[in-house]
Formats: structure tokens, C-alpha cells, sequence
């Protein structure tokens, strides 16, 4: 099976047991809670923990799956409290929820999620002890997607943001809960102490990846194509590992923020290809992507260890 | 041991755990999530975890108290939240976390207490199929605790809240931490089926007595003895029980919202004595504490045993 039917098979099983599982909200809190987790989504980390799961013992992820809705359901979790700190109006072409019913139900809207998270863990049928690991691991996690995310947020008032500092921001951010669908994928699947360390590493180094082609799409893509407002992160002077790449080389882009109309980021990505910028971040992310896939090797070899290459890949090539 | 003493030593001793755990924050966020957590508190819900724990097996509290602080930091983080959706500005006599660091920093420090809660149930040294039950029952109560919130916020926009639907309420808001308190203290210590569930219950109806004997006095309490404005709750024509009564009496509160001075609370108050309300409502919650303390009266003869039935009767006859 290739990859994007891999993607689409997973995102249809994940929708159907979300909603045998919340399909009937009886109360005003959960029919908000459940708005953005039936707004679509790609549903990649549940897959990547169902191929973690099978890479280690084949078959095993169908016992499993509740435990990878646990997954769907944190980044939901994330996504709502996201949205009322950026006090952004859309997501996934929907009203944000605390748009929609207010911010107070939108923080117990994001609670209830991030409640129900740990409880499908609980579901999986796995040992105890595995089980108690990935509530553990889950925990630990998402202690550091909010310290990622406030990070994040203080990065808006500095200018002087390090490489360092950005890595470490996008893995907690995005990389972790990555890191965490394939490690518990594995782990609930019988996996080995070091298959489950290789693919906690797999995916924090993937999603962080993920983060940084964000970036770049920000910048080179069409807004006709992307959806989003061209080169926004450079208007807004955010601290985008091409940002940080720039300043290392000696580039100001502050001078560049404003009025970047189609021609002033035509000449930009020029400039920025001729002093290598763009280049330099791309080498950054495709690394990540190396690195993460050599970090898996050792694995048996499955057509999910195939995937499992193609979806990282996959990671840094989409173009949206 | 009297109950008093037996407070002071669980608080201070839970003081110690958390100071050991949490002392010295490394980030900005987890200053943040210390606050609250550090600013007092009677630490109840830890000591029912104990007593529950030891009551069912004598000595068993010692060796999982880690799963205790879980109990202390869940209701930590739910305040933090629960402050910032009612924008209450003190908790505790210090200003409140959203008050000092924004909103967007009190919502994730009390993401970042939700994450340990759980975490603080993997570290206890106990089997892992009831720390893995313990997970389950957390979060579902999680999840109510929220729908009781919600529950509340909506009474706010309602004058005819049932006596049903205001019991469903404090049961979720207050109740069912309690119940989870206990429930896993007496599951982490080795307790069977039959006394989890019974402490279950304990917990809920103390929790929901709690809550009852807030609203009343709120009403009873003068201004200067209970720190809070006296009789808010008649003034905002808020659904307490004590409203409840009285309408289910057909005594209108509304003219007496305004213009409550002292004087006028008294008369009040007098008019709700010749007419049974306080009564009534005092009624209700001395059922809950007898009930709660008959569901556990098959626990064999311990101090405990003693110690829970004066924390239950404790949950109502304090006047602050």
C-alpha cells in the first residue's frame, strides 16, 4: 500500500471510531468539544502510531487503536487553547471554537479533550505496564507542548532568538507529540526499550522538521495556492529559522517587512536563494529527515518500515 | 490522632512532596504553575487520599503519596482555569495566575498541573492495573468536573434551576474529586472493588455537603468574619440551594436582591428561618454526611475509619 492510501485508510478508521466513541455529544461542553476533532485533519499522528505499532510486531495496531485516537484527541486539545492565546478565527476553514461559543467553554472545551486523551489510553488492549508507561510518557509530553508553546509566544517579543533555541522551541511544539504517537504506538504494540526510544527520536526529529518546511512554505508558496497570506512570518519580523539563518549570515530582514507585495517577495526569495538562506534551511530539515529515518534502520523489515521512510519524507515535500 | 493535627501533618508533609517536585522551576511557565500550588491551601483532598489509603490497608499511604499530590494538583489546575473564565483577580489572598502572567500563560500552567496530575499517578508504588484504573477514574472525573463547570456558568443565565439539576452540579464541580480522592487512595492501597466504589460515593456526597454549606454561609457568615461579601450569592440572585428552597416554597428572592445592608440580611435571614429554607438546606447536607459516612461503615475498625467520619461531619460544621 502506498503512503497516501495508507494516510487515507487510517484518517477514515480514526473518523469512525471517533465517532462511535463522541458521535452523540449529550451536552452543550461536549458538542463544542467536539467541533474542531470533526473538522477534518489529516489524522497523521494516529498513523504514525498505528505504523509503529505494526513496524514492531505486525498486526498489532488493530487491538490498539483507541489508544492512537489519544493522540488526535492532545493535538485537538492543543489546537483549541492555541486558538484563544492567538485569538485566531479560523482553523482546518471552521470558526475556533472559542469564536464560536466563547473563551471560557473553549478552555473546558480543550480540558475535556485533553481529559479524555489519557482515557483512551486506558482502552487500549495492552499490558498494564505498557499502559502506564504511555500515560507517563503522554503526561510528560504534554508538559512540554505548553512549554513549547510559550516559548513560542515569548519568541514574539525578541529579536535575537538562537538556532539553538528555535530547534528546541519546534520540538517541543510540534516534534514531542510526534515523538510520542510513535513511541507509544510501539511501545502498546510490544515494542523493545530501544525500538520505542528510536521512535520517540523518529518523530520528534520529523515533526520538528514539519515546522521548519512550515516556514518555508510561508515564504515561497503563493497565497493562491497555500491559502495562507504570503510571507506573513517575515512581515511579522517572527523568528523563523530563516529569520535566525539570515541574521546569522549578516542579512537584516527588517527593512523587508513592510510592503511586501508580490514583487518585494519575488526579489526577497532572491535574495534570500542567492545568499544561500533558503538552502541552508532546507539542508536543516532534510537532515532531520535523514537523521530520523537512519535512527529506524534497525527495524525488521515490513512495508510499514517502508512507509515509515515515505512518511517522513512526505513530512518536508508537501508543498501546503 | 485528632482530625486537626492529622490535617496539619498530611498538609505539611504534602508541602515537602511538592517543594521536592516542584521547588525550583527552570522556565518562566513553570513559575507560573507553581504559584497557585504554593500559596496554601488545606490540602483536604490528599488527606482523604491518605486516609482512604490506610484505611483499607493500614500503613499502605506511605509508600504512594506521589499519586496523592495528583489529587492537589488536578483541583490546582482547575481553579487556575476556573479564575480565569469567572476573572476573579484573588484566590487565596494572592492575586490569581492569569491576573500576574496574562491568559495566555494561566491557561497553559494549568495544562502544565493536568499533565502532572496524571504523571503523579504513574510514580506511586503500587500494582500497575489499579494505577492504570486510577488514570481512567481521573480522567472521567476530569471530564465531569468540567461539565459541572459549565453547568454552573449556565445556571447564571437561568432562575429556574432545579434541586436535581443543582445537586448534578456540585456533585460534578465539587463532588466527584473528592470522590476520585478517595477512591484512589483506597484503590492505590490495595482495597477491593466494593470499598473503592463505596469511597467513591463518601467522597462525592462530602464534596457536594461542601458545597451546600458554602452557599450557606455565604448567607449566614458576616463580612467580616468569613472575608467574602455577606450574602453575594442572594444579591447576584445566583441558584443556590437556599434559593432553590425558597422558590420551591414560593418565596420570591428577587426583591430582596437589592439593597441588602446589613439590616436587611438580618430580616432576611429571619424571614428564611420562620420559613424552614435554612433549615431545609441544612438538612440536605447533614443527609449527605450521614449517608457518606453509613456507605463506609463496613471498613474494619481503624483510626481512619474515626478520622473519615470527622472529616465528613468537618466538611459542614466549619463556619469559614
Amino acid at each position: 500500500m502506498d503512503l497516501e492510501t495508507y494516510l487515507k485508510k487510517t484518517a477514515d478508521e480514526v473518523n469512525s471510531l471517533l465517532q462511535d466513541c463522541y458521535g452523540e455529544p449529550k451536552t452543550a461542553l461536549s458538542r463544542a468539544a467536539n467541533h474542531l476533532l470533526f473538522a477534518g485533519g489529516k489524522r497523521l499522528r494516529p498513523a504514525l502510531f498505528r505504523m509503529a505499532a505494526d513496524a514492531v510486531n505486525p498486526g498489532s495496531s488493530a487491538r490498539i487503536m483507541l489508544a492512537g485516537l489519544s493522540l488526535e484527541v492532545t493535538h485537538n486539545f492543543t489546537l483549541i487553547h492555541d486558538d484563544i492565546m492567538d485569538k485566531d478565527e479560523y482553523r482546518r476553514g471552521k470558526k475556533t471554537v472559542h469564536t464560536l461559543w466563547g473563551e471560557p467553554v473553549a478552555i473546558l472545551a480543550g480540558d475535556v479533550l485533553y481529559a479524555r486523551a489519557f482515557q483512551h489510553i486506558c482502552q487500549a488492549d495492552a499490558s498494564e505496564d505498557a499502559k502506564v508507561r504511555a500515560v507517563s510518557l503522554l503526561a510528560r509530553t504534554c508538559e512540554e507542548i505548553c512549554e513549547g508553546q510559550q516559548q513560542d509566544m515569548s519568541f514574539e517579543e525578541r529579536d535575537d532568538v538562537t538556532r539553538g533555541e528555535y530547534l528546541d522551541m519546534v520540538t517541543k511544539k510540534t516534534g514531542v507529540l510526534y515523538g510520542t504517537a510513535a513511541a507509544i504506538g510501539s511501545l502498546l504494540g510490544g515494542g523493545t526499550d530501544t525500538q520505542v526510544d528510536a521512535f520517540y527520536n523518529y518523530g520528534c526529529k520529523i515533526g520538528a522538521a514539519f515546522q521548519i518546511q512550515d516556514d518555508l512554505i510561508d515564504l515561497l508558496e503563493p497565497s493562491d495556492k497555500s491559502g495562507k497570506d504570503q510571507a506573513s512570518d517575515i512581515r511579522e519580523g517572527k523568528q523563523t529559522l530563516i529569520a535566525i539563518t539570515a541574521r546569522e549570515l549578516g542579512i537584516d530582514l527588517r527593512p523587508w517587512c513592510r510592503s511586501l507585495d508580490r514583487e518585494g517577495i519575488a526579489s526577497l526569495i532572491t535574495m534570500l536563494n542567492e545568499k544561500d538562506v533558503i538552502n541552508t534551511v532546507q539542508r536543516e530539515s532534510e537532515a532531520l529527515i535523514s537523521s530520523a529515518i537512519t535512527g529506524i534502520s534497525d527495524l525488521p523489515e515490513t512495508p510499514e518500515k517502508r512507509l515509515l521512510a515515505d512518511l517522513a519524507w512526505y513530512f518536508i515535500k508537501r508543498d501546503y
